[in-house]
């Protein structure tokens, strides 16, 4: 397989960086992420205002407006019957995963994990054409280092709760899927994707000068394989959905409208196997890499925010900010 | 690849545990156990009965009938002239893997592992339709702990043997090869299967409740790789010979009648290499593995005791036991 | 996929063992291996003799004939304003991986490497037909165990330098490259190869009895996988330009004519990315495997020694040079 010619080409490569405000949120999510117990109330305290996010759909780059909503970023349906809960993300315009965004689903996730009665997720968006576009930048730039520490901390629960989740999760990706969105979609048990050739799926950070964290790498290989994992990684690449199925990146296509569908009925599937014997396998299949993950945490921790503070990198972002303002006009 | 549509619907999957009496082995097998070097008039000893087990086609489980005989389970073909043992496993009616074929087998490998003049083995099924059923459920239900504790060492002597052996060894898969028959395989150097869309192979434990051992993870990885065998493990996916080719699973399809006749055909290729390289190469590859499953070997058998000694576990294994009998009426 | 099959028969395998003086490198890479810094003067002191090689185009095996140039083993062609640097390997006939153009080769890459406007090297071949013979035979046989030791550092020390480099590296394997060939493809970013089906790339090693040292296969494991790399290791595989590419031997196929150019083309694609973060990138895929190789590097070389200095495998060695001797009548 010519791997490289199964990815986009560079000059069609779409940025997904976005950003949002989310003022409102972050005393909750530090109550969150220093005492992981303490959920009652959070989600009630996120306050409410109006939102005027918009996707810029520049050719080159897409990011998010400013967004001062804060109603919940989340809708979770959970079907008791069936034991399965359907996590829509609705974090405008491009579900950024923004500090609010990040703790939302934590909490969300853990609540979920905590009831006995669920026994299934399935991640969806629902925004029009993007799954999540992932990190947001507006939480990576001009500010203080315990911000970026407290960032980067929900960023690694976010995937630590998803990848270790006891519950069979499956990602229903209806849009295009780039760098943290990614991420996400490569935590869960199952990947089933819109068959929309505008819709693209991978890392792209390196074409930005940025370094995913060593984790994404060690769980995208246990996915497609070092090579693959090499050449996306070092070549910021995104594919298509059918590029995407051929390195085994997503496990399904299916016709966009489809795709919740698919997924629920693939659920079923999965919870027809015994949970405690599916359990104790993919706590087998994934230990050791959650192992790895958590002894290097605190020293992956110090190289972000040695990473993101430094002045190059700011400066880089600085301009990538300027220059996302001048297309809007 | 949609490694999901690529296995077999779980309505038609399969289980083959089986069960088989093997009361006047057990002297044998903890001499062997307990003193690997005793070889000697241990396949004697084994005292002979009538047999009076078939298969029971029932199109959701086929289990083995009580099996009184002991006569030798295996027979062993070996050819000076080219070096090649081929040893037919000969287990009515499903070749399940008992206490009692276990010690033969693993006494059947020693012998010819210490002879210099062999150099390649190849194994294969004198019962039809099947290449080996897996382990048998009669060893894991209602049995004292040193009982467990014996068939389990057993289990893991069985791998440790064929995964570590010296010889070429060439699964020729004439039938179905579910769990502990799929295990059997891949610990081969390499596998020839018969091209009958009617056999399947592959790890179905967790449909039952059951767990893999985690060095079957760690071999099944090495062949298949990480995301093919979170699948298989996970689901307990059996698949047909056509997929089973497709993830790896077996190298190589051949109509029924030509499996033997193909495997000897490769040996003689195997054969050509010069035997010091091939097995400092050999080891080379798999004794990271090797090593990681010692290391764990006692933990492994702790883990399985309390696993298998688990009320809730002695209870579902009953049950399935139960439903058997009425299935056959 | 059958494996099996999709390797070239092996009457057909063709060994590319070869030998060729390197009297007057010596002291050059005494002095660059004990002390890499002295770069000054190294390619200055090998003195100039005639070149009398040819290719010996025997059906069964090639080998290089004594050539006693001393002469440039290497042509560097750097493009400053595309900061792209040109290998040409020119070592008659065959490019053998001598102790003197290992010797010239590390020296080479170093002095790229230092040069902060070289962004990017392409490794290609001068010789017809052959991009890389592989390790030259002349250096492991008959001589002292300090000579042994000498060679092997070489080897190693290319691997390292090849794999561990900042630059991004494409290998434009315009002919065959067998064994010592392939690990330096192996070591590149990305493998560009002549469509031509006369040429093979592999390791062959254990068909004349060779062993390939454990570095060839964690590197190898992480472009093919586990499953080919065990395949390929221990029957001694060659294959044609389209079985490399269908197990990711190799990145893309292009006609003859074609390869530098593509590989020229391709270069300007990976130099789009920001250099820093494709080489923190690059480290974080490949820095398990380079520490794991320089924990195990004096173990290697002892086992190495070892191995070399054996009568029995200087025995056969020695038939091996009597055979070609007598081919070449």
């Amino acid at each position: 397989m010519d791997a490289y010619k199964s990815s986009v080409d560079f000059a069609e490569a779409t940025a997904f960086l976005s950003h949002a405000c989310y003022e409102q949120d972050k005393m909750a999510l530090r109550a969150t992420l220093k005492n992981k117990s303490i959920l009652s109330g959070l989600l009630s305290r996120l306050s409410s205002c109006s939102s005027h996010g918009r996707v810029c759909v520049s050719p080159v780059l897409v990011a998010q407006r400013r967004n001062n909503s804060t109603s919940p970023k989340l809708k979770v349906d959970f079907n008791q019957s069936t034991g399965v809960a359907v996590m829509h993300m609705q974090n405008p315009p491009v579900n950024s995963l923004s500090l609010g965004f990040l703790t939302e689903f934590c909490i969300a996730v853990e609540k979920l994990e905590m009831d006995k009665s669920c026994r299934g997720l399935i991640l969806t968006s629902s925004q029009p054409k993007v799954f999540s576009a992932g990190l947001d930048i507006m939480d990576m730039y001009g500010k203080k280092l315990e911000q970026y520490e407290e960032f980067w901390r929900a960023v690694q629960e976010m995937w630590l709760k998803l990848y270790s989740s006891n519950m069979v999760t499956i990602a229903a990706i209806n849009g295009s899927s780039p760098a943290g969105g990614c991420l996400m979609s490569l935590s869960c048990d199952y990947r089933i994707m819109a068959d929309n050739p505008r819709y693209s799926i991978g890392f792209n950070e390196t074409q930005f000068g940025i370094v995913v964290p060593v984790w994404c790498k060690e769980a995208m290989t246990t996915i497609v394989g070092h090579r693959n994992t090499e050449l996306t990684l070092e070549l910021g690449l995104l594919y298509n959905p059918s590029d995407a199925l051929k390195i085994g990146l997503v496990d399904q296509l299916v016709p966009e409208d489809q795709v919740l569908a698919t997924a629920t009925k693939t659920m079923t599937k999965w919870l027809a196997i015994p949970d405690h014997a599916r359990r104790i396998t993919k706590s087998m299949m994934r230990k050791p890499t959650i192992d790895k993950i958590m002894s290097i945490r605190e020293a992956d921790m110090q190289q972000y925010i040695s990473f993101i503070s430094k002045d190059s990198t700011q400066k880089m972002l600085g301009t990538y900010l300027e220059m996302l303002k001048k297309k809007r006009g």
